[in-house]
């Protein structure tokens, strides 16, 4: 199990918007693709206009590979990418096991 | 319930030491703090120097306030600051409730 934290900056004032387009969007795209396990949506306190958006795949491959080389995956920036302030930051992790 | 999201870079080649130092600084340490509900550590695959730390919180002031302005904030930080790279960068974060 691999996670992929997209950590996203939006344009100012469109947090409600966002909310609804980003639940939109994974429900009715990415969480249809090969290996999604889950995901949450968290918003900022101190930047309001930040979000991370955290998804659990079964492997790597299946986000960076399957699902980035899908058509799918510009159906989901199509929703979400018009409140994009800059280019997300995407980078996948590894859970360190506690003891 | 608040999420805090200490994104944090360590010196090249001291995961081992790391791994063991965060476990054990959160579990020694902040585990015992007024308000903490629950914590999940993660590894950078693109960033082998990079972790997260995710730590759930009752209220923001529980971390901000009362564990910030404790004697225990320098027991933790004695702990894992040795290995940082560079000051983690933290910042809270509300969940979005899923429909």
């Amino acid at each position: 199990m691999i996670l992929e934290l997209a950590d996203i900056r939006i344009q100012p004032g469109r947090q409600a918007e966002f909310d609804a387009a980003i639940v939109h969007g994974v429900q009715s795209v990415i969480a249809h693709a090969q290996g999604f396990r889950g995901y949450t949506i968290h918003k900022g306190v101190e930047s309001p206009e930040r979000y991370l958006l955290m998804i659990s795949w079964d492997t790597l491959e299946d986000h960076t590979v399957a699902f980035r080389g899908s058509p799918a995956f510009a159906q989901w920036r199509a929703i979400v990418g018009p409140f994009f302030a800059e280019p997300p930051h995407v980078e996948h992790f590894t859970l360190l096991p506690q003891p």
